[in-house]
């Protein structure tokens, strides 16, 4: 039996409260919930973060993201939605099997964003830039195919 | 000429510090990054928000994200990557182009994510959930085509 908690629950083995699914992704609620309709959306098959996953099942897990916020908009009364990806202990993951957040945005809510919207240094964000294009044409084929279809 | 400030990058009418692209996705630099080498990704063709973007246009702005991901944790050092959607203006959004930022993350950066993970409701969710998978059938097919592709 796998450790991974949410290939535990991709594969029924611990209960979720599953709210839809495609044949490469699921989707079900967060029990932490940042808002009234947080849900996650996972691959079934695993994967550690955005490093790794699949260009299949990335595509296929943003797809029914898209679904879900597509609900939380029109029957949940959502005024707006984040759908987020951590990757990494540095970036707030804290379940290494790749997961979009799905979160419904309301009026008034107390989200804050993450960081204060203000002009970076130009020299700054053109160096960083350049760093990108560089490194961009080794990485062109970075993502790795997606293991065959599970149902 | 458009008045979208990113359909404007997109054919090349402003400036930007592009990064990397492919057939329908753009990737530039943030002119307001969180972190040193915040990315945003867009689709060539014009989409208000994960509402109305195609599921192929999604699929690239998603695959074209995970390539720069990629390349902040390679190249530039991070820690750690946040990818980020902002669908409407109660989530944040201020233009109003489909776009992810992808945002490297380093240890001990000031970013501070935006709720305060707790357990939800049991029964709240459960509803929630439900409200979901009553609505799910009817959005099956939500995500509409992307339009044909464009270089």
């Amino acid at each position: 039996m796998s450790d991974c908690l949410f290939c535990r629950i991709a594969a029924g083995e611990l209960p979720a409260e599953v709210i839809a699914t495609s044949e490469r992704a699921i989707a079900f609620m967060d029990i932490n919930p940042a808002t009234r309709g947080h849900a996650l959306v996972i691959p079934r098959a695993h994967a550690t973060d955005v490093g790794d996953i699949g260009e299949e099942d990335l595509a296929a897990c943003a797809a029914l993201a898209a679904r879900v916020a597509a609900v939380a908009r029109k029957d949940l009364g959502a005024a707006g939605v984040n759908i987020l990806n951590s990757s990494g202990p540095a970036a707030w993951q804290t379940v290494f099997h790749f997961h979009l957040h799905v979160i419904p945005r309301y009026e008034g809510d107390p989200l804050r964003l993450p960081w204060t919207p203000a002009p970076g240094d130009p020299s700054e964000i053109a160096a960083a830039g350049e760093s990108y294009r560089r490194a961009a044409s080794s990485v062109s084929g970075a993502l790795p195919p997606s293991p065959p279809g599970v149902e």
